[in-house]
């Protein structure tokens, strides 16, 4: 396989926009890629378009990655839809990233892009309640019980407007999952207040993010509870965006940049019926990331990973392997994690902060990874990174993501 | 590249299965494969899936293949998903043809797999009109007449019932682009018919055929008139089913079969802004394959072709360069494209006859040259037949077809 380089991301800012099109955000995100990497568009060979959602939310279907590009005057070239919940653009871009390294094709378009808010807000959580097995959840409904409106964050549906649809269980898998650890480890709810504060306080510093507030500890506690020791504040909002990167041979990248961003590693994995003592799926890919790489996590200047929830990402320094196992909330405690801490890890914003609209996240991680390691992240700048990582996780099957993809990158 | 063969193929009968799931169909389709190809499934190494509608028929977004596959125990791997309207199986077959090509892994599953038919049937509608831009459907639909219903075939939604759904306008497009070619050409409703009537035939030798009922010329031209000059026993059917195929390395397809299928070419194509001059998607995608391949129209011992409806077979038939612009006609007259024609057309009954689960369609073409090559095609056989073409086109935006697949096999 040959040595694949990004040189050039671009995105939308994350937000509710109830009044622009898929094609519009994408007009943006790649626009704003192809004048990264000064790049006409008639030099894109291949692309590759993640999407989630839109079947549910707009209707369309099929040909979402075509009825985009088109629009713009992409055309003629493979164009490729893949889809893998919030996982989709990352996908995309490992397929960008299998269709260079092959020598198949010199220069690949990867797009992610989501519009999540509606009109009707059950098609919303319909959309996000797709990402598990939906004959599952069917079964499932009947025995939870109904949870109130969190105003999109939580992806939760309210009670009443979800009725009839399916209801995704994702903060209650979170919530659930948060408990273990704080019993297990002792790990506290301040804890996962604290990574909430932090991710804040980076979307606060990020131009593209959804919400650019700061907030306090106590703002983040306070915030209306979603599921014991969820608050909204804790939890990625619904969210509307595009990302977009493109992807050039080493060897032909130099023709178009002096600033471009290595992959080192591109991978995509998915759950299995594991025993209990066996990896689960994030060790596994994580782990499959650092040999392709050659790097451990010591090597690692800047994370971005799926913080769909704090606790997450909490849990994520473990398995990522930051730190021993129950000791992710040292981790924050010590500040490590912010954007000049020892590791930084989503100075974007994260999904709590920049968003998460799911198709887009995959990409838009890239997007701040290709950022930081070029040294144009501004007031998040982390100080000379050398090697970024992005972990971009989606839906839920059998109790484990369905999909995952990691990436590693170097400068 | 590394030289590629499919080792195993398997389906399901096509057909309409209110009572079955895309698990369901799934496994069977996946067990068939794999027990043609004699592996269990711990040997797979990474598994494309190609869907189309799900999204909008069943409510399953975004992890389509990992909730299909984790049933039957397949997980762990790769699972990404693909869509590409009808030719989103095709696609999936082609990412898979790259994991092995590039060597990135030695055994991939490609799946397709299609429910279509249910109890509401603007459902249905509604998820074939999505294979076109429906911001630009909903615009049109205004300016567009009202259709009658056919009972599936011709994939309109009937009068009263598409109500408020977006409408499928593929019939429209193919009648339309049928009365220019017996403008220009002088081709007949007739010459349409006897392709109705052969692929009819064909489906009627072929236990996975939808429909294997024989029709003379007189019963296909008095069937209800869809839109002029197509009747309904010249439109595919809607239906549901599941298609997969296992790719390996040549080298290591050794160890498994002593009946390999190699894979001479594999590409995918899109829609693109031309001038009226320039080569359409089909001539486009086709040379690029017989280029890749080292082979002609010439050469071809067998095709399975996108027969969305009678017209398109005869257009294709001039695409594929069978014979030159305008004689599509006479080569059906001669009944060329039988069986046991000079040039076999759509042996397995094609989309007429054996059906159209769109995402399953793909592969299915693929298991039909699969077992042609091999020699294991029962009463439709083909005699001694060396290499085959599979054509599979999916979606339309502005005017020409989204998404377009091309594959040549050789034995």
């Amino acid at each position: 396989m040959r040595d694949v380089a990004v040189i050039g991301a671009g995105m939308t800012r994350f937000g509710k926009y109830l009044d622009r099109s898929m094609k519009d955000l994408t007009r943006e995100a790649v626009d704003g890629a192809l004048g990264c990497a000064g790049m006409d568009k008639s030099k894109l060979e291949v692309a590759i378009v993640g999407n989630a959602a839109a079947g549910l939310i707009t209707g369309q279907e099929c040909i979402r990655g075509q009825v985009v590009l088109r629009e713009m005057g992409i055309g003629g070239i493979p164009i490729i839809n893949t889809e893998n919940a919030c996982a989709s653009s990352s996908t995309a871009f490992h397929m960008a990233w299998l269709y260079v390294a092959s020598g198949m094709y010199d220069v690949a378009l990867a797009v992610g892009v989501e519009k999540l808010y509606h009109e009707d807000k059950r098609k919303s959580y319909a959309a996000i309640g797709a990402a598990v097995d939906v004959e599952w959840a069917k079964e499932m409904q009947a025995s939870m019980q109904a949870s109130k409106d969190n105003g999109g964050r939580g992806e939760q549906p309210a009670a009443g407007e979800g009725a009839g649809e399916k209801r995704s269980m994702f903060m209650d898998f979170y919530a659930a999952f948060a408990r273990q650890h704080m019993q297990r480890y002792g790990t506290t709810k301040e804890q996962f207040g604290r990574i909430a504060v932090k991710n804040h306080y980076h979307g606060s510093l990020n131009p593209h993010a959804q919400y650019r507030e700061e907030y306090t500890l106590e703002d983040i506690l306070n915030s209306p509870l979603v599921a014991e020791p969820l608050t909204r504040l804790m939890c990625s909002p619904i969210g509307d965006g595009a990302a977009a990167a493109i992807l050039c041979s080493a060897e032909k990248a130099k023709q178009f940049t002096t600033k471009p961003v290595n992959i080192l590693a591109s991978t995509v994995g998915s759950g299995s019926d594991r025993g209990a003592d066996e990896p689960g799926i994030t060790e596994r890919v994580v782990q499959q990331a650092y040999k392709l790489a050659g790097v451990g996590p010591e090597d690692l200047s800047v994370i971005e990973l799926h913080d769909a929830s704090a606790p997450a990402e909490l849990v994520l320094y473990e398995e990522l392997g930051l730190c021993g196992p129950g000791e992710g909330g040292k981790l924050i405690d010590a500040r490590a994690t912010y954007f000049d801490g020892s590791i930084p890890v989503n100075t974007s914003g994260g999904l709590i902060s920049k968003g998460h609209p799911i198709g887009a996240t995959g990409v838009a991680q890239i997007y701040e990874i290709f950022t930081q390691l070029r040294g144009e992240a501004g007031e998040r700048q982390v100080a000379k990174p050398r090697i970024g990582l992005t972990e971009n996780g989606g839906g839920m099957v059998k109790g484990e993501t369905a999909a995952l993809s990691v990436h590693i990158f170097s400068v």
